[in-house]
């Protein structure tokens, strides 16, 4: 069995709880308010730089050429071409350049990067992709679950749902699906447990991330 | 002005804000139920491992042998007899080894120690001292003001306000200041900038690890 | 004065040891025999594994998001487009795909690439700039001194001097040589002085590299 | 069969090579030249620096407890013992710490830290034990031949050779290879093979930095 089928039904049960969150159900249904979605949007430009970070270290890490070459594009994707839509998208909402620039990472931004950061730079290879999978699974997934459902008017909230349901990321989360497996499968028990722990940690940052932007985390003091 | 004094009023604010937290002000008077400190006592010792892994890159990055030798010392001594102190600690609490083995990271044990590793592996050695000083400066602090406010009945938590509250903690917070102006005085008003940035983010979690102490804080999903 | 002027007598020495080696003014003049020529391009692929992992480790540290951009860039045209120009280039000494996997790193590649890397890794950003700029500096100085001279009849040599004296080259020389001065610029004078002795290292390989071609070097143990 | 019995051939061809060496069989009948050996304390100093690098990096990456203590305690033991004693032995050749201080590293000794501190750093736990054993079994190994052959009249390079083939620097070494072995009796293939290169590239070092000292090598350029 794939490692990624193991790891299916810790998933599913992930996934589940965020398409139930009110912040993911009314971005579906189109009734979600814009301010914490525009909280999103500012934490979402936030996390992709770490993001991106991750990339960078996967390319320093990466055993074969033909890793390191996917890792480099994907990084420079993100960096160069993802960041400008990114700011594209942020201006629909009528977020600046110079806000999303002068945006704090709120708790749960500052929680998430620092794992995955931590987790690239100090991990094996296979600790890296594990932590990465939930990023591109868990929007995969959500994004699907909303557009079986049927697309919202609101036409930046479809635009977000097709992004993420669309065949590009969907084929990004079967490349890093199809290279978790590949790792685990010459991976020890020891490794795969490891894995499994950091794939879990980043699942319940997805929900966390989402609960945060509900929520409109501050950090309270300080 | 030393660099510590220049972050004086950031500290004070969230020294204040700790020992007015109901987790720090009943563990000062002795009205603190077991339940919640014991969950700090299990959070705690999960916690100094990492914080010994910030000693151990501090070693590694030093940049000279004085320092090398300081980081050296402080991770023998964690790792080698502070693990042992805080295991006879908690079987004061009925907190067997075993228990404190199985312990799990809470959601802010593992953002603490996820930002700590994370700046210490991948900052400059400012950026980890920086980092690291809310850690000594915030328990010494908020010892000695609770133990200048009379010592609880409560011996177990008497005696958690006499280790960071005496002489041989306040050696060591004074060292780390002095370690952190000395590297600020060097420094370059972007690096100072950036261990003003590094020392908030570990100040704010030292509030918000009593805090999730208080609440007993769970992951909620996953 | 910008710190690469300051740079420049220690690097003039270097090119001008570089030029004068035997293996580098026969490559100027076409009389160099095809072994160690050929030793150098399976040296130098395996060197480019390590090269782009600079980049990586650059991109990750980089301050800002524009630099971010630049090492990205980088790594993904170094790893996905010049490996394979290197490849081709192979092909004409009759070295397939094979040969070039198959090469082990010579002392001096091992050297260079550990020093490179290790610190990409564990140094400062502006450690990371000053170990890279004589990989560009020195091979662009080298090319542009021969192409002065002349060119050499044996078109593979010309080649080699026409990629690095080419337009391409000169502006990511001078890339790294701005970059170098903006990041000195805003240092202390012990991070200047680390960066120097950084530069130093790599200049020095510089010459080393081309040296151990010409012995076609072994590790003579193990 | 253990790792390190799998290692011993490549290992012992190594040991052969080393007590050949002139270097090696002149110190251990005592004829060596007092030039080239002084070179070797002053390179030696330099080394234990880095060296000690490495045992923090385990420190920092060992996945069990016990294993951050051991590391924790040889790092503290380095730094702060045996760099004492290397001053100290210095000494007793007119060599002043002063002198240690302004060492700059020769090409194989900047070549040999360098590997290991980038295997420490960016590469597996395992990497690094395999990257560590050979400075502790090729010294042991030496020292305890040379012994067997009869001690030298000159009582410092007796000392040498008691403290290698010592009881204390002779359990060192025997808990490095039970090290290795457990944590290669847990690896894949892929995994052993990685550690067997790791291993064969510092034993080979160790060769060399002999061979240097006998040279007293120079950067010859730069």
């Amino acid at each position: 069995m794939a490692f990624t089928d193991d790891l299916r039904p810790l998933a599913d049960d992930l996934w589940d709880d965020i398409v139930a969150h009110p912040m993911v159900s009314r971005l579906g249904d189109g009734t979600l308010d814009t301010d914490p979605f525009e909280y999103w949007v500012r934490q979402d430009y936030v996390y992709l730089i770490d993001y991106s970070r991750v990339f960078a270290h996967g390319a320093a890490a990466a055993p074969t050429l033909d890793q390191m070459g996917t890792f480099a594009e994907l990084l420079h994707e993100t960096i160069n071409t993802e960041m400008d839509l990114h700011r594209a998208y942020a201006a629909e909402f009528g977020i600046s350049e110079a806000d999303l620039e002068a945006t704090d990472p709120s708790p749960t931004t500052q929680a998430y990067t620092d794992f995955l950061v931590r987790t690239a730079a100090t991990g094996t290879f296979g600790d890296l992709v594990a932590a990465l999978l939930p990023c591109m699974w868990g929007f995969n997934e959500t994004a699907l679950r909303l557009e079986a459902d049927g697309m919202p008017d609101d036409e930046r909230y479809a635009e977000w749902i097709r992004t993420y349901a669309g065949e590009e990321f969907s084929e990004l989360t079967a490349w890093c699906k199809d290279l978790m497996d590949a790792v685990a499968a010459d991976a020890t028990a020891a490794d795969r447990e490891r894995y499994r722990d950091r794939f879990r940690t980043s699942a319940r940052y997805e929900y966390r991330f989402w609960d945060a932007a509900w929520h409109e985390e501050t950090w309270t003091v300080g």
